[in-house]
């Protein structure tokens, strides 16, 4: 059973301070018992769970940063030395790419399901999706938000039709034969599926009757030109929604006055917003930019505290027209070089790797060049691979394609590989530029 | 709350006889009551729900073909004049090629999807899965089992390493860091996969310590020459599951013991096995051959009264070593001409249906060429198709991809379109004969 907050999203974040923070006390106490991770920081901090009283006391604990959970789970595999759950109380792991070609892994309990899935029913109220809604899912389940928004959608009682990806005759079709009203889709899906529509149907697709267009899993539908061009298509609303793999699959959701995603896991989750240069605190107040940091205080495998998110967002406060409360953010990009491919995340450091294993038909110098702005890259992705010399043509040909199967089927994305001669690319003696911008 | 008999798996079928009747009863009235299509049908064979207080009775009711579903669907859309409950409390929709370009859709309910996760669960038990157990999921989630699959491993506990398909370095990544036991995916996939891992990762598949593999979707694992290469290549168990689209993701699961695939769902669902040419009630009794009919008997939404499935199996019955008394089959094919392709039904029809909507270009003649024994069919599947003259080369090439496009949007499935002249292909005037078998 989940001890939640019903009317959670309704109140300003500062109001739920005490109840967090009773959340907060036991969930460190957790951590330090059952976490070896969470108890050597600790131990380097000097600081004891007990150090640990308010959300403000939070600042003496050092942040989580991607790279340790890798680190971690590299020494104990598989969920690694912060996992608190043992593999037996485990019911499900997701697997995202991380930094190199190693996925990294995060498992949930079934008390952290029971968690996910209130969470994301409470996306779906947010966005005004209730039990007559019909929703029309055409993102791919295994996508980890996929089947977890699959039992938000059930808990909450819409009716869900999965579609997936790569079938857009029958999602026009589903749409259709049920009157959906709502489809779950990336933003760029929902600009293709349009022409689709106009293509293959030869109607509008504002002629479909979709009223709530809910994206996610790349940026975009923050961005207004695109929001409006989606908007107009589809004569629909768009609303956005925003998690984290390492903390939950969906945290913010847009309610239709469309002005920001509201905060809706306070009962689980507390933020902070951080300055990415110095890692200082920033009280959340209205207009302010930073770096979401996340601290679990309700889970029970892979507890992150203080986790640096790399997500840049500008906060918005005050009562929306919805009544709701809680704080909003749009995001605003990224703190790191994690690009986005259609809706995976790829780091250019994980390509560099998968690359380098090439050796010795490559040197291991790339170049992926961008011909949007990051971290939203439509596929495939172009990248510039340096090979020794001496190979003959059909050497090239066949290294091209293995190259680029070889990313796909470890890094899950599509890339357009260009061979170039040894010593083409520059190279950089403290930091790699592995990305370069074009046309943009 | 879902009413059902616990042991049921292990009581010999005719035992359960008074508890599926109290439960045939209830829902032949409610399905008389709530159901347009199952009022007429009843009108029709002038029975009334009273004439249906036994599992004996049911040969008074007319059979139920997936041509009158399709009908049903098309008078009432979406979900058919068969459907009983309400959209508001449909709460997940799957859709399946059916034997037109049209798919076909089922509903289910919050109590229908109860039902499924119990027998999902047991079909885990029963291969002898269990909550330590780790269970990595090479089949697509949007495949209908797949959705569910997860929700009845949930249930049970154990550990879901969901991958779905296209992904095989990461899939046996997962085996190895989780150290998984049991392997989810298709036959072929399983085979593919042996090779794969040689190739790839330099090592024999058996040294990766999969123990179970649970096969599904498109015939095979009941084959011994096929199951014998996946167990050599493996060193672990092929078991076998089997259901219907239109009834339960599964209702029929092996045991350790491979000596066939016990019946699992019989407080859910009554089996009756016919005579596919006379209709004939066949007693159930081992060593009986027949077409299985399935009758829901704790069905909210899309029940359906004595349908036929067209899988042709065999019976064995007495109690199984592993203590079971439930029969078991094993498939032994098809009494229509369905073809499986990777996992999806394909209707040689449904491959007419959108080939004939290029007309003029095409004459609608066309001829699928088989080099496998039906139904499994590896793709891309060969497909002559009759074009009419004066095309240009290069209009034919266009005219080829867009087919292969459309067939793929529409029946998903890969193919491989032959143009072929007007007046090529062998004229049938009763019945067509699309399917030719070469080099089987």
């Amino acid at each position: 059973m989940i001890l939640k907050f019903e009317s959670e999203f309704n109140e300003p974040y500062v109001e739920l301070k005490d109840f967090q923070e009773i959340k907060l006390r036991k969930q460190i106490k957790y951590v330090y018992e059952n976490s070896p991770f969470y108890r050597e920081k600790f131990r380097q901090a000097g600081i004891s769970p007990e150090d640990i009283q308010t959300i403000g006391d939070l600042e003496k604990v050092p942040f989580t940063t991607k790279d340790e959970i890798r680190e971690s789970q590299r020494i104990q595999p598989p969920l690694g030395l912060h996992a608190a759950a043992s593999l037996e109380d485990v019911i499900r792991v997701h697997s995202s790419s991380g930094t190199t070609g190693k996925p990294t892994y995060v498992g949930i309990t079934r008390h952290d399901w029971d968690v996910w899935t209130e969470i994301l029913a409470r996306v779906l109220k947010t966005h005004g999706i209730g039990r007559d809604s019909r929703i029309v899912f055409a993102m791919g389940l295994t996508f980890f938000v996929g089947s977890s928004m699959k039992d938000g959608i059930e808990r909450l009682g819409a009716t869900f039709i999965p579609i997936g990806t790569g079938a857009s005759e029958r999602v026009v079709q589903s749409i259709q034969d049920f009157q959906a009203d709502v489809l779950f889709c990336t933003p760029s899906y929902a600009s293709y599926l349009a022409e689709y529509v106009r293509d293959h149907f030869h109607m509008e697709p504002k002629d479909l009757g979709i009223k709530i267009m809910s994206v996610g899993g790349e940026p975009g539908g923050g961005l207004p030109e695109v929001r409006r061009k989606i908007e107009q298509d589809w004569g629909c609303k768009v609303l956005e929604a925003m998690g984290n793999a390492d903390m939950a699959p969906v945290l913010f959701s847009e309610c239709p006055e469309q002005d920001g995603m509201h905060f809706i896991g306070s009962d689980f989750v507390i933020c902070e917003i951080i300055d990415p240069k110095t890692g200082k605190t920033i009280p959340i107040a209205d207009g302010v930019e930073g770096e979401l940091v996340y601290t679990a205080i309700d889970r029970e495998c892979c507890p992150l505290v203080r986790f640096r998110t790399r997500d840049l967002i500008r906060v918005k406060t005050g009562e929306c027209k919805c009544g709701r409360k809680s704080f909003r953010i749009r995001c605003i990009g990224r703190t790191d070089d994690m690009l986005i491919v259609r809706g995976v995340n790829v780091f250019p450091s994980a390509i560099k790797d998968v690359v380098s294993s090439f050796r010795p038909q490559v040197t291991g110098e790339i170049r992926i060049l961008l011909k949007q702005k990051p971290p939203l890259v439509h596929p495939p992705l172009p990248i510039q691979v340096e090979v020794e010399d001496g190979l003959t043509e059909s050497e090239q040909s066949a290294l091209k394609k293995e190259i680029e199967s070889t990313l796909r089927s470890k890094l899950i994305f599509t890339s357009d590989v260009q061979l170039v001669p040894k010593g083409t690319l520059p190279r950089f003696e403290m930091k790699a530029k592995l990305v370069q911008e074009i046309n943009v």
